[in-house]
């Protein structure tokens, strides 16, 4: 659950509410953080819990729903990337329509376990019940390293820096809305991998980190906001797969800045990263707060476009908005 | 999530086809229990997650939503009372209808705190998102004792109990599903208390022990099952609540026996069990298998009535069907 010092979106204040009242609560002294960064940290252990409902994060027309089901765990295990910890388990609580047939079981538990497997992770413990409509809401939780990766740690100077090309997910997102069910973007959006490796190697290297779930401005401004920092990325450094500029066409800027899901990580660090990471470095840490971007004449002050996850899903139609609807 | 030996109910293949998948899955060795019981095993830890979703699981009209939300916090930190375990966190997964106005998210957030505070547990994280109806998935965490209580050790000879008086609650829901709000079986379904010190008094005197969410005789039917044993249990000798013959009338069998969600503990122990405990014999554990009700005529083999979590939430009507739809 993310905080009240973020960017201004739709339920921004919903989560401060909820939040507000949370953090009076006591607490064990095994929890070491709550609420606010990727995962909290609590008995050594990292952990987070993450949603996917259908016709809200995904359509079941997008692909087999063991896919949908993969993709849905591998969301939740990118939590535990971003602070560098290592997955060992995962709960699945499944709402299902009431009359779902049953091969539909088979193919949700093949994605789930293939995703936790993957991911070194056993699905502990579950919860089945009938609900409206198809969700999948997975509890992760793994091993914390020493010093786990958070968002609060970027300074001025620090350079920012992506793994992957984020904004391919959202590509892809916006050709499955126009009724497309092929192609290289389609599968970033539906095939994330949780950066599991890279998050454990940035250990010792990166001065914050964060995965890239909600769009690149949007997640980028709740790092400076925890980091009491500002920051100005590279228009043109930001990693595209190949093809996508002629493939995202006058969406691209937006796509780049604003699409979310892609679940790369987001990171800050002081001098190189270590070599074999495949990231790249977008921008700089500054001390004014405030997030800019250099379009190529100088740097230029934006607000992150707000990402109401309130909002209706999309229609199917080709004038699709590519954002995706995750908390 | 519950194993494939349960009496047969409806969801039961459900479940097993999605446990025969996840048991397939290599674990980490910290991973000491996964699916089968109240509660996995990991890291020293009791894990369990618990859903509860409008319409499915409960009505708005029943009750102001703090304490809708404070019982769905109480129903699922009742998974680790049942383990013996000590509740630390919980993490929270709230789906809310699109206009879900403001001042609802701080009743949500009073009424787990409130319960988790209560349970000495804090709030570590969670994940708000559109829902189509209003829903609260509660994974809870809490230290594991070093032999928490499980379903699968009823031996031949052990007595069988339970605290409070299980048949209460459903007594109290089908009041609800009748269209009144107030009074004393009202209460119990609306505020079951977690035995989290019932649970820890039992540790080291309990063969077996679990939580009462589904009916007395399905639940009993699962220890019995995972146990490998049959049981006898005398139905004169169940709890009631003071009135609960008058207000339950011709219902009295059926809501003993199959009225679900009290929350309140069913154990077997070999002999007596710790004094303070507000503990009732109901039987003893056969080593014949299957399930007897003895109701003054001698033993009755009985099959529990079929707990279909995925019919449809019963309407609200003096006929209502007074189980609960709890998973």
């Amino acid at each position: 659950m993310s905080g009240a010092d973020e960017p201004e979106v739709a339920e921004d204040a919903r989560i401060a509410r909820l939040r507000a009242r949370f953090d009076r609560s006591p607490r064990d002294p095994a929890v070491a953080l709550a609420i606010g960064d990727d995962a909290a940290l609590a008995h050594g252990l990292a952990l987070s819990v993450d949603v996917a409902v259908e016709d809200v994060h995904f359509r079941r027309s997008f692909a087999p729903l063991a896919a949908l089901a993969e993709r849905a765990a591998n969301a939740a295990l990118s939590d535990l990337a971003a602070m560098g910890a290592t997955p060992t388990g995962l709960l699945l609580a499944l709402l299902v329509p009431r009359d779902e047939p049953p091969a539909s079981f088979d193919a949700l538990a093949e994605g789930v376990a293939k995703a936790a497997e993957a991911a070194g992770a056993a699905v502990l413990g579950g919860n089945l019940s009938r609900g409206h409509a198809l969700s999948l809401t997975t509890t992760v939780l793994g091993r914390a390293p020493e010093s786990p990766l958070r968002r609060d740690g970027a300074r001025p100077g620090d350079g920012i820096w992506v793994t992957g090309a984020p904004g391919d997910a959202a590509l892809g997102l916006a050709r499955l809305m126009a009724g497309e069910r092929e192609g290289p973007f389609i599968a970033r959006w539906l095939h994330p991998r949780p950066r599991l490796g890279a998050g454990r190697a940035l250990l010792g290297h990166a001065s914050a980190a964060m995965d890239l779930s909600d769009g690149l401005l949007l997640d980028l401004g709740r790092m400076t906001g925890a980091s009491g920092v500002g920051a100005t990325i590279r228009l043109a450094d930001i990693p595209r797969g190949p093809g996508f500029a002629a493939a995202a066409g006058a969406d691209a800027r937006a796509l780049l800045l604003g699409g979310g899901e892609s679940y790369e990580l987001l990171f800050t660090a002081r001098g190189d990263v270590p070599s074999p990471l495949e990231a790249t470095r977008i921008g700089t840490i500054d001390a004014a707060p405030g997030l800019r971007v250099d379009a190529g004449a100088g740097p230029d002050p934006v607000v992150p476009a707000g990402h109401d996850h309130f909002s209706a899903f999309p229609p199917a139609a080709p004038s699709a908005r590519p954002k995706a609807e995750r908390e």
